[in-house]
């Protein structure tokens, strides 16, 4: 018996869609939602990466304002650029591509994110919002993880779900949406002690912890559903994730593949993030909008 | 055998006499803490809390401004004066007690309390903090566990750790605490079924769910430290944590009773934490001075 493959190419079409619609409303209403990419970096695969977003944004009706600012730019040139687009009315989200330049603090620069505009839920104070509760948008690769879940029907209610990573940019967030619908959530890590104590019992188990082949068969139980959220290069170039898909696969019940699994759902998901943005940011400006 | 009792009272005592200390270190360099206490309500605990809060306070040379807007503020008028004490230098620390005016929502309100004057860590932002590792105020009772569990010598690092409740002032913040000691952290909470099928494989249990009797010996095991949260108060005015003492007692190794467990310590960092707020604020005005 071997793990169904839960692909998220077909839910990352759907978000896709959604956002498109959104744009489209967002249009007739007078407003082409806009996404600000803040880049700081001569990194080649950070500009790839920034091309392919530009490119479905485009492709969905999202404008794409791509911020290039250089290898060189300072801190407070940084913070000057992230706050002036937190004011911008015409920029309706902002996400900053790591890596910045060396001795430039990420976190001291996503502090300048305006949490309404911070569609990839890296300023604290939305992590701090989402804890209690209050608007705010979820890191794209955390919500994403709950989204594929959704889409394939696995419950959470109730259910022993263990996260591997304690990551605030997708561990911590994710324990607190999957807190948010009932499930009771285990935060393991790489000092936690032996994996399988916890992995062994759970319903559900996301690693998000950057190692590859971190879990393997012997770390799950039949029945078992495995997210791996990991995105490994292999020095071939090759993505792998943090799971060891040829043992898990003999064992579990579902496993996502890496890539085309949490990966592919994520961008859509911030194109979805900023037309949600642009939305609200509307209903702000118009209290009397419809939609 | 019966387990041992973990009083928190020497610990409050001895985090008391640190603040004490750091009040007298302050008070030679020109700054005497103020702790601001906002309340807005008539309620009579609430009012008794205030009072035993400002003694504590005085007696270890630390000021205590109560600031009563009475049971009928706007939420107009407290926003204002929690962003004036957030602005006013000679305020170092800001709790807003509970309950405020009906129509007056908390979540709304905490926001105006300044991240670095936020001693009772109740902002979004101090929660977010704490989730991305920066430096913020945790709610002193989720400190207060921390605190306890480390006055006892009962270690952490990669040990089974479950919290019951979701709470954004305890459940929650305690999470993050203990992840950042290196513990494995199991949230459950009223939704996430049967609480044996993680307490009884836990090393540590705290209990944070308010609910008078929730954790019994059924639920634990021989060895297992049990941390009780709950203060609730019965008909005959006498108060009871969430543990039902008289079983658990039988059954695990330690167990902090109600009170003289938790609560007691709450207090004493409350204070601890206003004079780590004015020395860090007089660090910000004077760079140069050492302490």
């Amino acid at each position: 018996m071997s793990a169904v493959l839960l692909s998220g190419k077909q839910l990352a079409k759907t978000i896709k869609q959604k956002a498109q619609h959104e744009a489209r409303d967002l249009e007739a209403d007078g407003l082409r939602p806009t996404l600000a990419v803040v880049v700081a970096t001569d990194d080649g695969s950070t500009h790839w990466y920034v091309r392919s977003i530009e490119g479905t944004a485009e492709s969905a009706g999202i404008s794409c304002r791509i911020v290039d600012l250089g290898p060189d730019a300072t801190g407070q040139v940084l913070a000057l650029v992230l706050k002036d687009l937190s004011e911008d009315s015409s920029v309706n989200g902002i996400i900053l591509q790591t890596p910045l330049p060396p001795g430039v603090g990420t976190d001291e620069m996503v502090g300048h994110i305006a949490p309404e505009k911070d569609v990839d839920g890296v300023n604290p104070l939305s992590l701090g919002r989402l804890a209690v509760g209050q608007p705010s948008f979820a890191p794209a690769t955390a919500r994403a993880v709950i989204e594929i879940l959704d889409h394939f029907h696995i419950p959470l209610a109730g259910r022993n779900v263990v996260v591997i990573g304690r990551s605030a940019v997708v561990g911590k967030p994710l324990s607190l949406l999957l807190l948010e619908r009932d499930a009771a959530v285990t935060v393991c890590h790489s000092r936690s002690g032996p994996l399988e104590k916890y992995t062994k019992t759970a319903d559900v188990v996301v690693v998000a912890a950057g190692r590859t082949g971190l879990l393997n068969g012997g770390h799950v139980s039949s029945g078992a559903i495995v997210i791996d959220v990991g995105t490994n290069v292999l020095p071939d170039g090759s993505l792998v994730g943090d799971v060891d898909a040829g043992s898990v696969r003999g064992i579990a019940a579902a496993l996502t593949p890496v890539p085309g699994g949490v990966g592919s759902v994520t961008t859509s998901l911030l194109l979805l993030h900023t037309t949600e943005a642009a939305r609200e940011q509307l209903r702000a400006l118009v209290p009397g909008l419809a939609g």
